[in-house]
């Protein structure tokens, strides 16, 4: 019974989510969807990439949190368009949350639509939003049993972002099993290190997404 | 609709933890249902708390994780009573999944139960086991903002194990920040730092859960 629901939840998002995909395709915007954990580093993220795109992309934001505001407003300072959804308990975004917003958007004039999902390597992986691309983080601070521990996110996700490598001194983490659990489950899964504390790998992923958009 | 049908399935669930709560009360044993985003290191305090209080009170735990099984490895090797739950992509523990593998338990033989959820730090706290108590961890590096991102998780524990504490020099994470906005939601919550990489703090917690116990 309880399966029968699920599917029935995924199958009407699945609907949405292929409807929001035409938008996205009628108006030329390419969409990424990030994912990960709860303070893996998302919005930092999407600080550190809109500060290196700056002038060469037009670069909307779409924030997803239970509660709050405070993501919206980093990204604001950054004079970037930006909408908050609050899920209201919600563990994930679904596609009818991002078609509701997309009127908020000139999304014509936009190059890159990112949208930050709600903190969760579970639930958001199951919920296609009419993405172009799934992207993840993982903090190296979570520790390198996170692939075999949540496989869908890494089998969904087109590139795999690990922030936090500053801290590779100070945790046990490893990150060779990191990269081949996560290749063993999607080989295609293209993987970058970065610190959005230093700075160190962003030029690496932004140039990569830039080559994507444009 | 769909707040129709979430809402009978926690009705569904709350019954059967209610059924469970009696099971561990008949059975005189103590249950933490412990919970955190993914790789703030549950199942590290867990093997810390076992150790420290090793021939002072019975322990058993039961392991929540969407694949795999290198939890409850973790734990058997420390000589405890462990049984591990794979959901199948689900993204939290429910009632019903524990109550199936309580006939696993010699319960009248057990002082403290400890259920570690799936790594999450939304639905699982919306969801009763039938527990005494609800545990949250909180790892420092996921960053000081998330007790007014995740609320519900803050205000449904009755106690926060803040990790990792050993990385407070490299990170920008403010911890009196993390106690303040934590016990705004939730002011009787009882806070510990700790580290389980280091053992900082570990005695304190278990002295705690050890006089709740016995």
């Amino acid at each position: 019974m309880k399966v029968k629901l699920a599917t029935n939840i995924l199958e009407a998002n699945d609907r949405i989510a292929a409807e929001n995909m035409k938008i996205f395709r009628d108006a030329r915007v390419f969409v990424i969807n990030v994912m990960s954990g709860p303070g893996a580093g998302k919005t930092s993220l999407l600080e550190r990439t809109i500060q290196e795109l700056s002038g060469k992309i037009r670069i909307a934001v779409i924030e997803g949190d239970i509660a709050g505001s405070d993501d919206a407003l980093r990204i604001e300072k950054l004079n970037t368009p930006v909408v908050q959804i609050n899920t209201g308990g919600g563990c994930h975004l679904d596609a009818n949350m991002i078609r509701e917003v997309l009127e908020d958007f000139p999304l014509k004039d936009l190059d890159l639509l990112i949208i930050e999902n709600v903190g969760n390597l579970v639930c958001p992986a199951e919920f296609n939003l009419g993405e172009d691309m799934k992207i993840m983080l993982l903090s190296l601070a979570e520790g390198h049993d996170k692939p075999l521990k949540y496989p869908l996110m890494f089998q969904e996700s087109s590139a795999l972002v690990l922030n936090k490598i500053d801290l590779l001194p100070y945790t046990n983490a490893d990150i060779g099993k990191i990269k081949k659990d996560s290749l063993s489950l999607n080989p295609k899964l293209k993987i970058f290190e970065v610190s959005c504390k230093t700075g160190e790998g962003i030029k690496e992923w932004a140039d990569w997404l830039k080559s994507l958009v444009k």
